[in-house]
């Protein structure tokens, strides 16, 4: 239902949970989480019990799931070198450090059902483990010596901050701009998701076409993780996101399912556009009937068609693949994201 | 009288201010500070006008006149090229985006004269902005191509997380322990120093000895550098601080005067120790008692000492280099830096 037409053979049953994706990797992700809490920099123990609890609090691992399918799918040999392994590990620690970063901003308390580092400790150590894992990430591009690596992941860190700089300057304004949200959702997801599974591909020495087309790949399955992340705010699965419903849209971020309902300029679009200028949308009130107007006015519908759109790219990208488990995979990942929509 | 003997010839004439030394890279100081404030990024103008107004706010660019200096006293010709100019500014990059992340952590509202990003937008801001200015010095990095470069400055991004981690669980510990107080100097300050002093000449493809010996020297010169920032929050000049006269003391930071009166153990250090332990030296009257009884204990003289050593270690470190006006002016910043003490 959701594959492009003569793209892969999708395998929807798969794709309801990781575990089967995962599984295809399982070595190579017990290396990754390995190295994910070693600490890199010296013997302090007290930075590596930090890694410990912040790696031990779960998350999916999708970016280093990406990294590992999209290097086997591409790789020569059966087993892959270490550098693949350290490529997995970087993405998880660019993620994982701009998340802890995120939560000082946001003063968040809970994340993946555990107390923040903010919270348990300070802002100063969560401060400085963002830092740190960061600073973790730079060691693993050195560690891959390859240039054109280093230049991919820099740009990644810098869209990922000009991308948060964006959407804070973004806060409580009701102008539908789709070309600026995108913009944003590569910025904040996709341009990790791209780097992550087209790097692979650099390190297996494949054809350019190859390479830019796992890098597609990539780039639309984020844009369509960030818009099911967008929705799910609205439908509100906090079981998935950890965040209260609504949480977006009382911080004043406007996103899909909000503005497919302002761009239709009529009656409900100038209700919800009063009320997210004038912050009500803030309010216990005022967000309840935000989300509600949203809901009724399809908003819902139509951000889950955009998110397709997306996903069938991500899978069209994998089409000249050759034929292996691990495209596969790929194409049951971009189901998977699809899935957490409906 | 601060040239270790038979190193070089010092010119403490020109020590007294950073001008002379930097009248000798002007051009390629211009450079740097170009490229400081353009963002590498994307063409965010909020981005360009807070990269302006970080920069604009001054900073003696010391660490960008090491590079620039030890380049021009290892290269055959004597124009840099290109990537010796981002060299500099990557060092400027990381040490701002440092101070940036340090500010929140403080809750600082002044920095160099002018208001810290953190207060005059808010923390969130300040805590992107360092995110940012980290990775704008990872796209430099990934712009030098070279595996060996990302390396070092991998590893200083690390040193300076875990040396400020470091140094905030020893808050109000009065044990003497001079081996932790060289290390956290070095992960602070001098990793940074020294990976200034010495990649240039790796990328002159200077031989190993030279290498080796521009490393030493930035190293020690800057354990003598943070030794003299110790120093001044004793001594007070908080013109060169910009910080309130023992500010490191009431926020429990034990440095080496405080550690020469502690480590003797007489009535003096006892008083001191207390002062620590029971955390009066937070309050207006314990600082007070504190400062009096390290300056009049002899604190300050034997940290000069201290710092000596470290200057005169920077300075045999340059006794091979070939005689040049840049070598020269490497040994004269080693003066600038320990008049600051004096």
């Amino acid at each position: 239902m959701n594959s492009a037409p003569g793209a892969v053979s999708a395998k929807p049953q798969a794709a309801v949970n990781l575990s089967p994706l995962l599984a295809l990797v399982d070595q190579e992700m017990a290396l990754v989480e390995e190295f994910l809490t070693t600490n890199m920099i010296d013997e302090n123990p007290f930075v590596e019990e930090l890694l410990k609890q912040i790696f031990a609090a779960g998350g999916k691992r999708i970016r280093p799931l990406i990294v590992l399918l999209s290097s086997k799918a591409t790789s020569k040999t059966e087993e892959l070198g270490r550098l693949h392994i350290i490529l997995g590990v970087l993405t998880e620690l660019i993620h994982t450090a701009s998340l802890v970063h995120d939560d000082v901003i946001d003063r968040a308390s809970v994340r993946r059902g555990q107390e923040t580092i903010n919270k348990k400790y300070n802002e100063r150590v969560a401060v400085l483990m963002g830092d740190l894992l960061f600073a973790q990430a730079s060691i693993c591009l050195a560690r891959i010596m390859n240039p054109v690596i280093v230049g991919i992941y820099g740009q990644v860190l810098g869209d990922l901050c000009a991308g948060e700089i964006k959407q804070m300057r973004q806060q409580f304004v009701s102008t539908v701009d789709w070309d600026a949200y995108i913009g944003k959702s590569v910025s904040k997801t996709a341009s990790l998701f791209s780097a992550g599974s087209h790097s692979g591909s650099i390190l297996n020495g494949c054809p350019n076409d190859t390479i830019q087309q796992l890098k597609e790949y990539g780039l639309n399955l984020g844009i369509c993780f960030q818009i099911a992340d967008d929705l799910l705010d609205i439908t509100g699965q906090s079981s998935e996101t950890g965040k209260a419903v609504g949480s977006d849209l009382r911080n004043g971020l406007v996103t899909a399912p909000a503005m497919f309902v302002l761009e239709r300029k009529d009656a409900h679009s100038d209700k919800l556009k009063k009320l997210i200028q004038t912050r009500e949308v803030a309010t216990d009130e005022g967000v309840a009937e935000a989300l509600s107007i949203i809901r009724a006015q399809g908003g819902v519908e139509a951000t889950i068609g955009l998110a397709r759109q997306y996903g069938d790219k991500s899978l069209a990208a994998l089409a000249e693949l050759k034929p292996s488990p691990y495209k596969d995979a790929l194409a049951a990942l971009t189901d998977y994201v699809m899935i957490r929509t409906s």
